[in-house]
């Protein structure tokens, strides 16, 4: 593969060129809701080879807008690589040449797995707004399943960011001697009422749409663009930080000019054509239904809830080693939230390594390429491939 | 005053039962934008009494929402005092026994100032989206036209909190001689990016609502009113402080019940429900309109950048005496900001003090009675009372 890559003219840390698959999940899958799915289909790619022991594998979860294109390019020309291409690929901390990696589009989502988008075989229709609402339970559920059909046992290590941590967290409870390792970054032990809040308006402005149809709008051929549009520009306003903001964006208006006001409501300072070019990208490319699931998942996510709201307890039942990772100006997920989890892991004695990362941007830092986040995650990742004989 | 209120079962605080004035002023008013008005209407409310030297008036400039009705009551059966009722009566910080105390709808507005929902003269009909964006230069031009009709030189104070603060700043820049002191609280000496952002969301909220048809939904016997809660919905959320979501709201599910999930997306947190209620609570006082002129004079504020972006330089110009305060579980408006204002009056050789409050709930705090902070302010008061006699 990474000779491949080089005489490709792709760079050097490339998985290459890869190809998502359709993995169908036929055992039954009984939902938090109550619900039952009779199968499944989840959008996969994998990258790097299992090893005989299989004992090299590490699942990664996405987070609310992310899928299975987490590394590697869909052609030699493609100039957009998945959305974790920065951290998986061989020399990467995500080590591909140590590590069988596998990635996957969550039960719920937009880019091929089962979900409000896909048709529900007993109607032949799209889901739309009946698929299901999915918790965060309900994907380490689907998520094991997949690991079955993989002939995964144990996974190395599972490692998200974000609603992705919030995953690896559940895996860690629910599932203890499935993994042996857990990465859990940027992430909170459950939304606090501000994040819930955000999700709220973001949820309020697509169903307030005229166009979302209650949720029907596939069907009308239509889709509640404004609302999924300013859900995403309300996202983005939590994964920078004020500072990085000011950074970045300042008061500067937009091509310069003279410096004069415009007086009208037309784009006007930088900081507003980057949310409305945000926006407008993301309607492009996602679903509304999916959204507004993956937010209530969020809003859902409570692990302690299923131990009398005591953290430790809930964490008490995990046997996987810990690496939290916060970065200090993250204010969606706090370094404050994170010291909840290692707090919560300590007293219940699990073994948990901690660390704050100084961060330029914010919560989306943990998508970027930081040296001393990447140093972090590189060295954790050669203790597990040590332990599992990667 | 004070007996009647007594004597009609008032607390003994209030100025009682008050009725709004319309004011007219005639003389041309010349806007940011190039504009000019050749008259408008100002809604003005006035408590207590103006001495003989004319030396004891205090201006209160509101904020986004604000308006005339700083305090007393409409009827002696009336629930909702005034929105700065707590800070504004007989024996309160602002004592009106000791001064003349002035409140107006500022211009723009939409409780009978002349504004987008008023008459616009040469066309008969409302104004509608044809009503200029105005500045906070703008506001301190037409309010000292206001003090010209009343016939005040100088007040003895000019207050404001968040924008209302803003205006505070701009009188002293713009009319150094007009005001012996200055109270600025809750405010920032500019937007940042991510205030900005929070502002270009609402907007956007309310111009993508198909009901806004480009502003003149008043014509049209409708309002942008999903657009409208949700710019709202997304103001409370930087009114209150993540720790003070936290305490009011947890994750308490609304309505107790046996605390279980709906698994739909009726509200179901207790933070929604508070947030859609003050969403459709504004809908029904607030034009759209107006919401977009306040949020972009907040965006254009910015006194530094008449003097080359040197906010020194800016104070310079002023005479009055300072007190900025600020609210430490402030995000919107941070003490940060209020520094930012207090170390350029220490530049400029200004006269400051500057609080900061503990505070329990963040922005919001501003209207709040908290006992330090109205403390600080009625000992301030005091020291203006004794300067003007009154």
């Amino acid at each position: 593969m990474k000779a491949d890559a080089l005489a490709s003219g792709l760079p050097s840390g490339s998985v290459g060129v890869v190809t998502p698959r359709a993995f169908e999940i036929t055992q039954p899958l009984t939902l938090d809701c109550g619900r039952t799915l009779p199968q499944h289909t989840l959008m996969v790619e994998t990258y790097g080879t299992l090893n005989a022991a299989r004992s090299n594998a590490v699942l990664i979860c996405h987070a609310l807008s992310g899928d299975h294109h987490a590394a590697g390019v869909y052609a030699e020309d493609d100039r957009k690589p998945g959305w974790w291409d920065s951290a998986i690929g061989p020399g990467k901390p995500i080590d591909t040449r140590q590590f069988f990696v596998v990635a996957l589009n969550n039960l719920g989502g937009c880019r091929g797995s089962t979900g409000p988008t896909t048709i529900n075989p007993e109607t032949g229709a799209a889901w739309g707004p009946d698929f299901p609402i999915i918790t965060v339970r309900d994907w380490v559920r689907s998520q094991a399943m997949l690991a079955d059909t993989l002939g995964i046992a144990c996974w190395a290590a599972v490692v998200g960011g974000s609603l992705g941590g919030m995953q690896v967290m559940q895996w860690a409870i629910d599932c203890p001697t499935r993994l042996r390792h857990a990465i859990v970054i940027a992430a909170a032990p459950r939304a606090s009422a501000q994040n819930i809040a955000f999700n709220e308006i973001a949820r309020q402005a697509i169903i307030s749409d005229p166009d979302f149809h209650d949720g029907r709008y596939a069907a009308l051929g239509t889709k509640p663009s404004r609302g999924l549009k300013l859900a995403r520009m309300l996202g983005h306003i939590t994964y920078l930080s004020d500072d990085a903001m000011r950074a970045r964006f300042g008061r500067l208006l937009r091509g310069g000019g003279d410096g004069r006001f415009s007086f009208n409501y037309e784009v006007e300072f930088e900081v507003e054509s980057y949310l409305r070019y945000q926006g407008q990208s993301f309607v492009d490319r996602f679903d509304a239904n999916t959204y507004l699931l993956m937010t209530k998942a969020i809003d859902y996510f409570d692990p302690a809830r299923d131990y009398n709201d005591d953290l430790a307890a809930a964490f008490a039942q995990a046997q996987a080693k810990f690496l939290v990772i916060a970065f200090d100006a993250d204010w969606r997920f706090a370094p404050s939230r994170s010291r909840e989890i290692v707090n919560a892991l300590v007293v219940a004695d699990r073994d948990v390594s901690y660390v704050v990362i100084d961060s330029p941007l914010g919560h989306d830092d943990f998508l970027m390429p930081l040296p001393e986040y990447h140093a972090v995650l590189h060295g954790y990742l050669q203790r597990v491939a040590g332990a599992v004989g990667a």
